[in-house]
């Protein structure tokens, strides 16, 4: 069986899982964190053993040859060339990219130029890719762009408002994010039921530290809450979401901050953090809403703001068949899908509180009365991209 | 019987009605237009007659001066002592008025002060409040706020997921505006339906080259589609409506724009004309949307952007009973109101086509069998200013 690698690079992170392929099994998987520092942490957990190193590693060229060390010193592999291919999870695929693609030449100077749109993440995520290129010369290198499920999207639902030429120009529409996830649970949604994708109407709501919602129609992505960044939509953990761009402006003006300076408000200090005042994670906020005002409104708010995503995909789709939570607070916190369902009681659609409770990684959550069905699922980007991989080798014999 | 004045002031311009209350009647009306120019416009509708001047007028005294005179000129009245009481239109009122008041030094201070939040707009009613002051120094001044109506949204909908501070320091939050109009249209409907506003759950569509939606529950406004600012919302004839805020900087550095410029590209050159690219008009691009596929997009945008308010504020609400389109395009573009119905057909929310036709001030449009009624309702923000005015004599005696 093939052995691939599911790569998700950050600026100063790189997140790997190893598969074997076809049987979908996660041989191993760990991090390396604080990448360029004397005190960067590597954690490999593999055969139920977990083994943390912390050592300096200078740059992502270190930490892929450690990582790469590592798995053949816990004989994990025996030899570089089991792994026969490595996939790339890349953030911006603009319009060049509505599918995973071998990264030859063209493609990886395609993800470089498109870090115009994603500065931060498709420079660290290219870097990733000439890494593995130069240490797996013969493993196929696959990039899976977080924006390509949202390509199908029609272009009434994907163009701003704005002058025309700015779209043509420089590609400003929506691009949505987390497409990976949306199209995994989806797929698992129709499985669940035992319907065909083609034939839902869904909304899958990816509730994570980022939050997006997607509405599906004919098994493709029609709309989504994300914009032409990550910042737009739903409230997040410390993204604020939509907002008034006036407001941002006068905010701005107001603070003496640069246009740099406000972008890192809107984005690092702002959501659940910037209402709550304590926390960006969603735990504490319910650990102390019985007593904090600003938590108790963090948490309202963010209940709300998935909820006006809901009314509204629900009559763009012209009705819905399913709803879909995952992401770290869609697939645990039971309070959350409890009131946001609750919400959506006058038009009958209802969970069983029993079933809500339910620890498991897939359920149907839904009442047997309810006029749409309701589940959590675990999202798995990471075996999108193990199966993408396995799809491009087949091609590309 | 007293004769008022309702006077919507801008930085170039003066609109007036004169009243006759308690009966309601307009006695004429007219506008001054290129206030500050040599070439100033003064009209005057009286008795079924235009009159129209073209002349020197140097700033808002010298306007409001002409138009006195010729009010008396034209035996609209015989004395100035006649006119009772003058309402001003105000943009913006903040958090401080959420009714109309009667203008003292203190009420007039503080809209001055709330120029922050609508720099061209408060300066320039602050100005007309003064003149007539100074000019009928007897009638009893009176402001009426735009955003007043939306004073009772709860805080979870008015509040931005941003740095809770800013909200204490700026008064950043939403204030929606249009709300003199929401309010009218909303008792007319009730009115209209036999039923009392408290108990109805409505979507108010204002649809003019500003354009808003209000969400309404027990009689009050429970969310509004503008913002901190008229910019946010659904698209408009040339402002964008909600865009994510990391595109507008975006936009902003490749075209190496200042803030200011780039407020202005949002505000006066997106929407309608920045997609159609040819006119901010509905009309226009009604006329030519079978072969020119870019008015064909916008006018398709203007429908969606509608309709996702309405799914948003129908799961808000918990259901809708009535939905009332008004101003320009609400009220005349019947195309319009049953592209973004057929919308809702789903929902079992239905028009009568030939009712739509109707040209009526007030018509309710809905087949016997729609699940919601849909109206369409003239708007008269000025008739709602005399009426303020004439409530606040009646306290003030």
């Amino acid at each position: 069986m093939a052995k691939t690698m599911a790569i998700n690079a950050g600026s100063s992170s790189l997140k790997f899982q190893l598969f074997e392929m076809p049987a979908e099994t996660v041989i191993a998987k760990g991090q390396v964190e604080r990448i360029g520092m004397s005190d960067a942490i590597f954690t490999l957990k593999f055969n139920g053993e977990k083994t943390e190193l912390v050592q300096d590693i200078a740059d992502h060229e270190a930490a892929i040859n450690l990582l790469l060390e590592q798995l053949k010193a816990h004989e994990v592999i025996k030899d570089l060339t089991e792994i026969t291919g490595v996939g790339h999870r890349i953030v911006a695929g603009g319009e060049w990219f509505n599918k995973s693609v071998i990264v030859d030449d063209e493609a990886l100077n395609k993800i470089e130029r498109l870090a115009d749109y994603a500065p931060l993440h498709n420079t660290s995520e290219a870097l990733g890719i000439r890494v593995f290129q130069k240490l797996l010369p013969n493993a196929l290198s696959v990039a899976v762009f977080d924006t390509a499920f949202h390509q199908t999207m029609p272009k009434k639902n994907y163009l701003y408002a704005l002058p025309y030429e700015y779209y043509t120009k420089y590609g400003a529409r929506k691009y949505g994010a987390h497409g990976t996830s949306h199209m995994y649970v989806a797929q698992r949604t129709a499985d669940l039921l035992g319907k065909k994708l083609e034939d839902l109407k869904l909304i899958t709501l990816h509730l994570g530290a980022g939050a997006s919602v997607t509405a599906i129609k004919d098994g493709k992505s029609y709309d989504t809450s994300m914009g032409f960044s990550p910042l737009a939509g739903v409230m997040m953990a410390t993204r604020t979401g939509d907002v008034d761009p006036s407001l941002v402006y006068y905010i701005q003006n107001r603070e003496g901050l640069s246009n740099d300076e406000m972008l890192d408000v809107l984005n690092k200090k702002s959501g659940l953090l910037g209402v709550s005042t304590i926390s960006s994670d969603m735990r504490d906020l319910e650990s102390v809403a019985d007593t904090n005002d600003h938590a108790a409104l963090a948490l309202e708010m963010f209940i709300d703001r998935v909820v006006r995503y809901i009314g509204q995909y629900y009559v763009e789709l012209g009705g819905v068949d399913a709803l879909t939570f995952t992401a770290g607070i869609g697939e645990n916190a039971a309070n959350v899908r409890e009131e946001i369902i609750n919400r959506l009681a006058f038009m009958g659609i209802k969970i069983d509180a029993e079933k809500n409770e339910l620890r498991d990684d897939e359920v149907i959550l839904s009442t047997d009365d309810s006029t749409a069905a309701v589940l959590k699922v675990a999202t798995n980007e990471e075996l999108m991209i193990a199966r993408d991989i396995q799809a491009l080798q087949a091609q590309n014999k």
